[in-house]
């Protein structure tokens, strides 16, 4: 059941280093996710010669090879041809595939050229993976016990037509169910958490626990295969349990969420409102909340106030507050919070105030010194930060604390 | 002096999918400058022979062979001793190395494990490219008229170690001086870029000209190379000005800047402050204003005034004109920013309206409908924008707009 694969992208944008290779990071751990082991991944140019080496080589050494891009309508596109014919097989006219492309430039206005009939030409007897974001269907094609994956390179096309398609294939090939859950964890480091579920990483083969790491971040992909979907959730669901227990209380999502997104919910839920008032992540922590599709419900205003008299005017801050403790300390966070709840009447506050650099920092008031002021319903909690990195990680975690401040708020953890 | 190379990157963590391989994105530009053609990327794991395999192969059809992790202190890692052994070479002790690992260490104030001893192990005859950032340092090993080039894994240890040492040793070895700028382009499209200076494209040899295409954005390095930084300089300054002339106004930065740093340096040249009014960008605005270093001389504060309430007692704009009008019109965005400045008393002002989506349609208003208005000394200018994309890309290239046209009124472009 356990294949080998290897994925090779055919793009001269890549060589020349105009994109960065996600699509290879994205079909390796869904392959992972499919029990099968990504030895090798490739970049090869559109020159002919080379293209045909390197997938010679991956036809010798791989059960499964996937690839991405070259499936355009020029004749520089060169994937679908050199595979048939290392295969020995002929391409033939997929007339729904051609129905597909005429109906994707009406639909956009465009006029069709006649190069695009040529990407409606599939190696015989493949499966075909329809595409209905782009014109370029992809295909599967079997042979002498190799599997070849052909898929174009635009993320936006080859995304959908991976989950729609090849992934279910190679799922019903295994006669097997795979599932996976998303645990997004928080305030807690990489080390610490390997230190709590090593253990259960190395131990467990069904699920597997897969890490990876955010920016201030940390998630872990758990996947299970069974032979049914309720007995594939029954293995995953103790596992996660597990996780949520030795991590606690810092996985705020098991399916998935962002840390707005769990905010918006909970407060949602509800029926509550929220309002924010930052100085150095400058409109970054409303942006966040306001990205998440329905936060309108939610989120009422936000003060960007990155002056002191904009702190005084907007929130209400006291003069003597600032002269005294400055305008990064608990006390002037906590003033934020509870000036701007009094303006804007929400259920919720979340105030922030730091040093995000390069300048402006000093001996008693560093660089990464941050303070982030949460109220709900009339309490008022404040953290104190020590951020590392540079200008855009320290506002980024600064965002993620806050969040998670008034996340534990509103679940009653803190 | 052109020569051919590939990129390898040993990492397990890639061939599961937990991180993208963006070093190779970084080292193919980098060495594209250099005048060099890559030819492939390959990523491997840990395994021994799989390792060798790929090494053997490149080094047999490539001249130059840039290798990226598997230096760390673990016995997994066998970058060096593989190419070492492939190339005929003894691992001799690098005493230097051995001392700046130590002190490392002592600096982190953390132990050092006598595994790593053994990456101050170099190949006999290296070139040693040391690391400010990390333990591994890196080498250049020169036989047999191929070059290996072996960097560790972290971003942030490998790009200063390719600038500093790798880059000016190729750069040493051709006797020319390499040197690039960089065009950032907004307001026309990919096609549009093209079609107007594909001539240039096409026939320029030095400078050769790469285009980069972002979201909603567009960047065009010029690289030049001969004898002097003075003979590279002046082979660049034409062809930059003659790019300019072309896609005049859109060129906003010949320097790499981004629109945000052009605004803010604008601003700042002046003495002028700005500030800024938000619906549907919700903050993402003033975030990135603030991005930029020193950005608190000029940014004085934002609102985001999600909701009708915030827009009419936040900036006074009128109920009748939400009533008559809606939220997302050129009368609410014009009296958005009238009242903005009214209030903040700066020289200019930004104020966004819009529907990001997905949500919020309407046949009258489709989701991608947005208002940019811009006040500059009195003087008031809106655009009415219909953009396609997520909310995230609607949302990012809407501030890209409004801090365009800001742009072009500080330069009396408009």
């Amino acid at each position: 059941m356990y294949m080998n694969a290897e994925i090779i992208a055919v793009g001269t944008e890549l060589l020349m280093g105009q994109i960065a290779n996600t699509n290879a990071q994205y079909l390796s751990s869904r392959l992972n996710n499919l029990g099968m082991n990504v030895y090798y991944h490739s970049v090869v140019g559109d020159n002919p010669e080379r293209l045909k080496a390197v997938l010679r080589q991956a036809l010798e050494r791989s059960d499964v090879v996937v690839t991405t891009g070259g499936l355009g309508p020029t004749k520089d596109d060169l994937t679908k041809e050199t595979i048939a014919e290392l295969l020995g097989l002929r391409l033939v006219l997929h007339q729904e595939s051609l129905e597909r492309i005429r109906k994707y430039f009406k639909n956009q206005k465009r006029c069709m050229s006649e190069n695009n009939v040529k990407q409606a030409y599939i190696p015989e007897g493949s499966v075909i993976i329809p595409n209905n974001n782009g014109t370029a269907p992809g295909c599967i094609v079997q042979k002498d016990g190799k599997t070849v994956v052909m898929l174009p390179g635009p993320p936006r096309e080859l995304i959908p037509m991976f989950e729609d398609t090849v992934f279910p294939f190679f799922e019903g090939k295994t006669n097997q169910v795979i599932n996976s859950r998303m645990l997004k964890i928080f305030g807690i480091g990489e080390a610490d958490v390997e230190t709590r579920i090593m253990d259960m990483i190395e131990k467990q083969t069904n699920p597997t626990i897969a890490p990876y790491v955010g920016t201030g971040e940390i998630s872990l992909r758990v996947t299970a295969r069974g032979s049914s979907r309720d007995e594939v959730d029954a293995l995953i669901a103790p596992v996660v349990e597990k996780i949520k227990e030795r991590l606690y209380p810092h996985v705020y999502s098991d399916s998935g969420e962002t840390l707005e997104e769990v905010v918006v919910r909970l407060l949602s839920d509800k029926g509550w409102t929220v309002s924010t008032a930052e100085s150095c992540t400058g409109g970054m922590l409303a942006s966040r909340i306001i990205n998440v599709p329905g936060a309108s419900v939610v989120f009422d205003r936000g003060f960007v106030t990155y002056s002191n008299e904009a702190k005084m005017q907007e929130l209400g801050v006291n003069r003597k507050t600032l002269e005294k403790w400055g305008a990064v300390s608990r006390e002037t966070a906590e003033e934020m919070v509870r000036g701007l709840v009094e303006r804007t009447k929400t259920t919720a506050g979340l105030a922030v105030t730091g040093i995000a650099g390069p300048g402006g920092g000093t001996p008693e008031k560093p660089v990464g010194l941050v303070y982030v002021s949460a109220f709900l319903n009339g309490r008022v909690e404040t953290l104190k930060l020590n951020l590392a990195g540079d200008r855009q990680r320290i506002r980024t975690v600064s965002c993620h604390n806050a969040l998670d401040l008034l996340r534990k708020m509103l679940l009653g953890i803190i």
